[in-house]
């Protein structure tokens, strides 16, 4: 590679004491700068797709035979309906011109209001992508005995509504933005969004048959790790676009920061891995494996919003707070509140992700409070997170307690028992 | 690719006639360019490559547990195979000059004759990958009851014969590209020929035992579904790189034209799954994971074609023609014509590629019938769909045919009922 | 991205209005193809990573139900661990200002001493994922029986120790590379030296119980070839990203570089499949599915060293004698030294890593044998194969026999009888 990079700058030198350049070839050079970002955007929407099949694998890894072909079914739906809504009108109401800082101004089936280096359609598949994560979160937390059609409805709403509002406050030039809310690729705008949507479902339709009995808690284990385990790896490898890809570009000066926020991503999900395991370790006697896997995700969703601004070691305390804190929140939820969650989606993505949004405003090294900085930032990201916090679980309990009232949140025993592969879909996952 | 070089070759030109800039710069210029559409085609072969695990996922998952091992290896092998058949002779029939329109002239294991802003062994590779589809898609739906021998032998004349010919025609410059018939990443150059030549080896193969007993249909269900749906996402993560990078190059306004691929070729995915599951819940009374799979499988292979040329409207449109065409289309070649074809390859990939070439012809945005275009491009679609028609079905009947008199194609039958992987292979899948 | 744009214009500007070019523009060209090839080595990262869920579900695939969750846990383990360490000191060691040519100078948590026109961070994210594989190599060989304890001490030394310092001596500007010895993506300095560390591993905790009795050999079979066949298609996806990226770049010259570096990986792993495959026939009476996936690995594994120096036709010839190679010695160290490899980590990557590289010296175009080079260039890749041979299995058998000595590599009799998922983590991976 040096060989000819050395050939073109000595080629490109003799140009220079030879003669005078024109305009057209700094837009060629434009040119070339924007289709290599493109590239990169695209690339971006490739790995965050293929993070829905993370998800499903996590998510059917996590959940019972039974109810395997009803997890992947929601996984595949929800991505095909969310990607026509979002491009219907999801996408304006988050990035079109905004209306007092609220949201977007509307422009269905077209990506008016938006403008980049980059042609608008690559970013409208990137934000696509981006979307499809909060509402799947959900899916898990509800998994096992939710109604099929029940899904199909608060997706729709998530994706339609309850998403591009919200994200427009900090991504679409909303008021969150106008404040000076950092959160880079999303721990609060899509992770702990669809961890507090998923907690508001988990509460509404409530723990599976024989979670809670005589005042205990019973574990209902996973039918297939080995799924769970790959799935988490595909996450990871998803992740090295959600993240690094967010900045849109690799032209110029971007390519030594998405080098960096590829390099804070993969150490705090590295940090949090390990710290989950050693806690559980310690407190439980063994090193488990699905808790390591929550916390490689504890560790992923909470570097998400800083991984910009924070030093890989920044990074790494990250990772580990967030892995510690995703175990106790586990046992909080499951063994305290009595709330089930059969993946764990409202510790990692709700917890973690508001963790992260915060902790961002400790660990940010140019603002961030342990670096000098002033309580302005960290209050804005605390603000930030809260936000997020209070729109997630608020629209959450409307939208759950209004399809519960209406048509019914959850299966009937009987259906619940026997499984709703059967039941639901007509066939087994498994035969 | 070529127009957006030139356009930036032309620019720098002017500007050399005028000030004197040197060549070396606009060489310099084209060599970046060029780097960057090699790797976006080399992007594409890997993606392209992976859709190989993705096909065999799908493919083991509607199987039977007895017959897994069988199939994996059967995937792996063409692959195999192919990628050195294709290398040695495939690509000279299918790039090299052409010979009356008919077929290219063969540079053994060498690329003479195929000229383009890429390195010649980039394009290779990508091609490469292509010919592996063809190939792939007829194994599942002789799945179950061909001798391991027989799929080596069709494999190789589809690698070495039928997929470079015919993909001359429409690809290498032959008759049909000349005609202007487009297919702009192989609706009926790669799927709908993989998926006639999957009917004649169905039909000639004959259904697995117990599939049709005293006029009544039995379904076999799949061994696992959760592979299955993987395996789709896998697919669709791969078309990102079928069809977009199926342009060849990213520079320049290759980045507006891929982007919009891109978008389309989601959302046509997308409405596939949407209107097949809607349309088997209807009919049958439950939202089938299996169709919805398929659905989505038909709406990638019909805009496969036409990604290019039609709006995301029409794209849309595309989609939910083929997600319900693709569930009518199982349940004829199943349930009335009788050819027992074990994950649906020849309503998605024939059925659907045929459809989607045949639709471009209506939704093309500049010379499509529905927006103001003359007859003849419609004509064109048509005939270029009913050639690849015909040729698939009318080499495959005589090459299966040929198989099956002189070594036979099917294993017999105690072998089918207790499983081709420990009479074949001597292991089995699962332990 | 728009500051930099931004930046890229103005300076472009303001070179057109005084006339003459400034070397500024210069450095835009550069800087372009900085960013592109950052891209590509990036992309590589990503590539590399997923490798590490391949290599979970070969082993697992190839090991028994009872131990699945433990391996799975060590791939996810080594890698969050190994991650921390290459960063900490492992790169500094490996790649640091050389000192006696025997290793670096670290720079704790730095990367000093590293130059090139990429970022250096997108440089040690790389090498990052390159030293998890040699670790990973391990574990298959001792799967099914090694305490997870030991497994987490030995993963340690190997990343912070053992691979840097041999890995400076042929990447870092050790002694190696001063020879002239040629290793481009690391067939000795990755693989074959996991491989021969397996050796020493799989020697010190000795065979599976049940593995040899009376003299006799029983095959003992994975539990899911289903996973493990997945498994190896992406191993074959992440490989064209573990040889072509690591030309660590892809402007000017570089793209015909890796596109033949592609193709090269691509038709050594196909005669690799496809020798191992009709050796097996031929010698076991049946097409093996098993040896035929370690056939393309086998022939992945050889091309790594030569994959940029040799032609598509060396590449051929270097597959399948690694292919028949790799048969030859799994029933040689199975069945003669009765050394238990469940997964055939020895024969895969220590033998035929080891002879890529000897093969390198003969098939070299330039400065190979067979091609009219002289004896010194072979007798440096002998001597490199010989010394990674050397230093794998020397530090293997002190570390291993260290751990075994202190505190024991292996589990107990009724642990390894009922399976380590349940006695070691608490947790079975099938429910």
């Amino acid at each position: 590679m040096t060989d000819s990079l050395t050939l073109v700058y000595e080629t490109t030198l003799q140009a220079t004491e030879t003669t005078a350049m024109k305009p057209e070839n700094a837009s060629d050079l434009l040119s070339i700068a924007s289709s290599l970002d493109t590239l990169w955007v695209l690339l971006g929407a490739m790995l965050v797709f293929i993070m829905q099949a993370g998800f499903a694998m996590v998510e059917a890894g996590f959940a019972r035979t039974k109810n395997t072909a009803n997890i992947l079914m929601k996984n595949l739906l929800d991505f095909s309906v969310g990607s026509l809504l979002f491009w219907a009108f999801g996408f304006g109401l988050m990035f079109g011109a905004s209306k007092w800082g609220l949201f977007g101004k509307i422009d269905f089936f077209g990506t008016a209001g938006w403008s980049g280096d980059i042609p608008s359609t690559a970013f409208l598949i990137f934000q696509t992508m981006f979307s499809a994560t909060a509402a799947t979160i959900v899916s898990g937390a509800v998994a096992e005995r939710t109604k099929f059609h029940a899904y199909l409805i608060y997706s729709v709403c998530i994706f339609a509504i309850i998403y591009p509002i919200s994200g427009h406050w900090g991504w679409g030039g909303g008021w969150l933005s106008e404040l000076g809310f950092h959160d880079f690729a999303g721990s609060a705008i899509v992770h702990s969004l669809g961890g507090w949507l998923a907690l508001a479902g988990a509460m509404v339709v409530g723990p599976r048959i024989g979670k809670y009995r005589k005042g205990r808690t019973y574990a209902i284990p996973g039918h297939n790790l080995a799924l769970a385990t790959i799935g988490v790896f595909v996450l990871w490898f998803g992740w090295f676009g959600f993240n690094p890809c967010s900045q849109l570009g690799i032209s110029g000066k971007n390519a030594e920061i998405v080098s960096h926020v590829f390099m804070t991503t993969n150490i705090s999900a590295a940090t949090g891995g390990i710290a989950a395991l050693l806690y559980a370790w310690m407190r439980y006697g063994k090193p488990s494996l699905s808790l390591s896997l929550n916390g490689v995700l504890a560790g992923l969703v909470g570097i998400t919003a800083g991984c910009d601004v924070v030093s890989a070691s920044g990074a790494a305390c990250i990772g580990i707070i967030c892995g510690l804190v995703m175990v106790m929140a586990v046992s909080l939820i499951d063994q305290v509140l009595k709330i089930d969650d059969p993946v764990g989606a409202i510790s990692v993505h709700g917890v973690c992700g508001t963790m992260g949004t915060i902790l961002t405003g400790l660990f940010a090294t140019e603002s961030g409070l342990f670096f000098g900085g002033d309580f302005k930032f960290f209050g804005i990201q605390a603000l930030g997170a809260l936000v997020y916090l209070l729109w997630g679980a608020g629209t959450g309990f409307i939208l759950f307690k209004g399809i519960d009232i209406t048509m019914g949140m959850r299966v009937n025993k009987r259906i619940e028992e026997e499984g709703l592969d059967i039941y639901e879909h007509g066939e087994t996952a498994y035969n």
